[in-house]
């Protein structure tokens, strides 16, 4: 599988508003778009950075996959996201080189695309998303 | 200050030959540039992945700056790096916007570009590099 480069970089944040404006003030970063999924429970925003893209993560609540990274590593790095052609059959590829799945099936993500989620133990501690590039 | 974009996301590993492989036999991704730089303490490797750059790192010893972050957090992501103009004008902009620079001035990294890195703590626990976009 190649993918064709880096869709986003996700970072885990406490305070969202207070995220966007860092982000805005320090690196001239602008939103490109705002979400709220249940039942990932996250609340999401999309900034484009110049032509890169970072997803600042904030937690609906504790006991959420999001939640539960905060408190146990604190804000920070959360996962990178490549772009591929076909999620689908980069899942294939990847199970076929072994690595684990988080996702054995593509499920939509922000703005409706198609994504999955590769276990970090297989990517060396990064947890790691394909996205269709779109 | 306005960045234009990812330079590279930058990883911290145990074993760089076998995260090579993982990241060629996962992703695509082609080695760039290798290099050791004994006054960081570090052999990094940087690698395309399509059109991103992934810049893998692995500590020449305990002691050093990528060998403290793996004891203390394991293998994982370790910074990301955004393209800028200008490096020198880029920290005087973050200084003005009161981040708190690793680097007051720019210095050499990888390629002979000028970069500089900024404390994790003025950018919601991720730690923040400026590149010459070169």
């Amino acid at each position: 599988m190649e993918a064709r480069g880096i869709h986003h970089v996700g970072v885990a944040v406490d305070d969202l508003d207070e995220a966007v404006r860092t982000y805005e003030r320090l690196l001239g970063g602008r939103v490109e778009h705002r979400v709220r999924v249940e039942d990932q429970g996250v609340e999401a925003v999309s900034m484009r950075i110049g032509d890169g893209r970072v997803e600042l993560l904030s937690p609906l609540g504790a006991d959420t996959p999001v939640g539960r990274f905060l408190a146990n590593r604190g804000p920070g790095m959360h996962h990178v996201a490549y772009a591929v052609d076909d999620v689908g059959a980069a899942l294939r590829d990847l199970a076929g080189e072994g690595a684990e799945l988080i996702d054995a099936e593509p499920r939509r993500g922000m703005f409706g695309l198609e994504v999955a989620f590769v276990h970090p133990d297989s990517v060396h501690g990064v947890l790691t998303e394909v996205v269709a590039n779109g």
